[in-house]
């Protein structure tokens, strides 16, 4: 079978990486890159002479020999060019968050659907071995019924020039919490301050409810002097703390819980306490997740199936966005969502991107 | 001067602590111990001879000899307790928080001002040797101006019997936030969970707003698999962390911010980066808190002023406690605070304890 | 069957310890202490009124009513004042390192024999939850072969006034090496030095070599600027990292080792790789190793057996600090030592200790 | 001035780095890359199609074009490649350790002198922001006289096929004391262990002793399942910890030391105790250090002077590195070094190498 020919849209700091991993990647060939700088265009000239470059979008639309974008160009921009790329009869990856609001990504993923196409949102943290680690434990009961996820990102980090620490950082953790969990949350509560008159929120809290007193929550901050990642899953039967900061074990699973026992002195009162065990940190497959991310995109094109992180995956993403945005607005409202079915039956499991590995 | 006779009214964990300090105190003694089990007054019996113990209240009311009572008895009965103390002409040190309601904590404040007694809540933190750092350093203008106060405190922890996670850990860092910022809050907001048929939340998210874009926020967990109490504070000019798991180097001081700059491209422009500096470890005072503490209570009763955590700082953390439980009996929402004057001017400050150290 | 009555000689820093854990211990009563100084007898006296004080070990060592005595006096009386308890007819526990020469431990060994006394060293990191998870580690073989075992103990520690930091920090790693290992060493060198014309020296580097390519290494440091106990247990299966300055996860076990494979392309040539895998940490018995080293005293008086930690244990390390005491003093010599049996057949094992607790 | 043309000699690991580096580095024209293996120069062609490949050595000594060469080869045939280089009227840069006796390094020092050339080693560390920092914190004083230098550097390590843990690992942590301590060693002792059939030592020791008290001691192995790069530099004023594992507060000065006072009680006797003051982390300049040694190569080259890391410096790392071979397989035995003037006149300091950033 031919290699999938693909464009890349967008060559700054993200798009480097994922223009080196197609170029790397068995299956693909990086036939153009686009970009409005000729300094890019030039770098990109000089490292990999054999790769046409142009600063038009419609050039990479109308050239026959391109068979797949990939969009790593402002949030802005990714509904419209996304959406010019499925009419031009190609198959679409963009950068997180798939799109500005929800019925955009409705939009691009009923386009795709109607030309057949693969729509596809880069959320890289599914692809580390972390997370599909903590997925094996998740999905197989050895954590028990989950509790709460809590995740911290913090650092001192660029204030982006179009969005807000929400936008910025969020999908990360949002994706990671949808993976695992594959729960369909109730509501969404979030604050959000400025600081030091930038347009942007620089640190946001945001807290998502589920049915059964699970609970979510995030704290993202662009202005603190530590970078800290770290989401805590709460089971009850075990407990997992992911530690991205950590060089080798960034997974650590704690055999620890609540017990509830009888009172021996009053029978009909409950004591409770803890139970401590020992803690378990598992080797971790070390491909780096933009390899795999691109190469889930080249299969799901040449296998004709939904890649793990399809529009659906996309869309419950930027549906959480969404709504955490209108409650940093409303100053914390509670914002209730929504209880369609937002899983797509068809979605690759983790187990198939770890055996192909 | 003759000392101040003090008797310590509960004789648990922490209860043993404050004997254990006053005793060894100057300026104080111990003169009796009130508790309802026969074992802990057989415990402090035979480590404390001379010690008179009692189960009745009473007792140590009507003993004129008692000038003083410490009181370290479950939350629920520290109105009624140290209500009947100050009636009976009593000194009243309570253990946080100092009651279960603002009101009660009005009542309190109006019947020592009235009796001419001093009451004063035990916000042990404030005492340390890293809280009284962290606060020359707010006070001196090093932080520049505080933009966030971000504060974690969870571990695998014992689930009390008769409060929320709330109510038992929260008192401590919005006593901490207190002191530091020295600034009234408009409104908080907070989320609670309740897991495995546990009676009290055991999960608790609390945000809190000021006036101007400083924001608080409080992660409190029983149900943590790892110990973490970190607290960020965010200033225009300088950052903090404090991290009390950290055995010598508990207050780290950055020197890093956001800085903005006019876009040479565009003058109409601000691009906002960040600023990379120092870090710095401030040696820290390594006197007991809990000593301190004890020791601020005795001297305020011979000096005749307000102690460092008096009334009003009681009722501050207290009224932030019970909005919070408000919020969230109704999920989340944003309950606003009267904007009344809480600082009492006669309040011994920072420089007080540390220099009569 | 009736207490073993107890005499604790020397109440400085560490003598306080062991008075406090067998003041609390079942089967033993403190009837005696010993001190020159009266400021911690007195101190003795208003915590424990009804324990005998007095500065004279004669008065001690005639009273019938002392079953046994607890020496925690500086490392140059150790001798004297263990011979005369034992000759006195009490049995004896001494302050690591049981005596200042190996002859001298010899002596003290012959004549617990004649009498019939334990004698018996507090080699306390022996009874610690963590050296006793990682005894049953090695002994079952999970380890595999020894490879290395590699101590730091380091800090800004208070230089001693008798002995340098050999003596002083050199016992704990020694007695750790000596038990988990149970191997005869062949010999061993040492480097120290003395700074800043302190009579002692006060960083201590020392090598110690076995039959069959196992190695133990010990950097012992009073002049540190960081706090650093770290001990690594390399094996042919696994290896152990045990830091005693980790709160809870102090042992972690490594499934890391060498590979070795032939070379495809030259049969005869033998390629070395390495193996990762997932580290473990155990959860440790939580119990105070002071306690269960007074327990094992008490029981090896009452059940009329060699403890854990006896004469032998005392002799194993005190001949090698003499060794590399003996290096140091020649320049890093190496020193043989005489392969000599040094293992008791009756010496308590690990399991016994566990067991009891 | 015209660009320094280099041919790169080895292009595995390390010589893929190097490559890289000279190719972004003004002043430096990367013109050749020599290589056995036909694979590794595909590799260099298809990324950068403008440098010629030869697997012939000859082919660029007789390239007139070529100005320098950089030598990343197996250290065995680091000798005879440079002196063909210098030979040839070739500037060299040879990757650590410079070569594989102090004999062979003085012959080209001696050549290189002769040719007029420069000869350098690439002791890479010395261009960290963290050394770089280290030796001004040294060369001011603040740190007052050295006491201690300890350095750890061990890891589960490939096995290098050709030298064992001391030539592999050693060079990078002589070359930072020689260049921060800038004192003549007096002596050295070694201990190496060789376990699993390996045949090269995989564990090694090093003691180096200096004239005044001041002791250096290095622990590398392979075979650690943990990664730790730490070193610890003592003074009479302060101390240092450097911990390389850091991502961003790799060196910490800590206001800590020893003092000493006169007892009160007795005159003539001196007491030793601890000070403790705050810490500081500066913050470290962040260029790769790669880069740094690049074009302190070219421009030592250009400005026709030694470069900070020339012969000399060789010379210093590769007789301690003998010395202590010498002693492993003399099973640790004192070896006595010359006491030869070792640092040239001529040779850069930091201030040229920081400034030049």
């Amino acid at each position: 079978m031919s290699n999938v020919r693909v464009a890349v849209i967008g060559c700054g700091y993200w798009g480097q990486n994922l223009l080196r991993n197609f170029c790397e990647l068995e299956g693909a060939d990086v036939v153009m890159v686009c970009d409005f700088d000729p300094r890019s265009l030039n770098r990109v000239t000089r490292r990999y002479p054999s790769i046409e470059v142009t600063p038009s979008y419609g050039d990479v639309l109308a050239n026959p020999r391109v068979d797949a974008v990939v969009i790593a160009t402002p949030v802005s921009t990714h509904y419209s060019l996304a959406k010019q790329a499925l009419s031009a009869n190609k198959h679409v990856l963009v950068e997180k968050p798939l799109a500005q609001s929800a019925s955009q990504v409705l939009d691009l993923m009923e386009l795709s659907e109607r030309m057949g196409k693969t729509l596809m949102v880069d959320h890289t943290f599914l692809y580390t071995g972390a997370v599909r680690r903590m997925k094996t434990l998740v999905d197989s009961g050895d954590i028990g019924q989950l509790l709460y996820f809590d995740s911290v990102r913090i650092s001192l980090g660029l204030v982006q020039s179009d969005i807000n620490v929400l936008w910025d950082l969020g999908p990360h953790d949002l994706a990671i919490m949808d993976y695992l969990c594959g729960q369909t949350p109730v509501a969404i509560a979030a604050t959000g301050v400025k600081h030091l008159n930038t347009p942007y929120e620089n640190v946001a809290y945001v807290t998502v409810q589920f049915g059964n007193n699970f609970i979510a929550h995030f704290h993202l901050n662009w202005l603190a002097p530590v970078k800290v990642r770290r989401t805590l899953v709460g089971g009850s039967k075990k407990m997992i703390v992911y530690d991205d900061m950590e060089n080798i074990e960034k997974v650590k699973v704690y055999d620890k819980g609540i017990v509830q026992t009888h009172d021996p002195d009053r029978r009909e009162k409950m004591l409770t306490g803890y139970r401590n065990g020992d803690m378990f940190a598992p080797q971790l497959e070390g491909s780096e997740a933009l390899r795999l991310m691109a190469r889930e995109f080249v299969a799901s094109i040449v296998e004709k199936r939904a890649p793990l992180s399809d529009g659906n995956a996309g869309y419950r993403v930027v549906r959480l966005l969404e709504a955490a945005q209108r409650s940093i607005e409303e100053n914390g409202r509670l914002i209730y969502l929504d209880q369609e079915s937002l899983w797509s039956e068809t979605s690759a499991d983790t187990s198939t991107v770890a055996a192909a590995d």
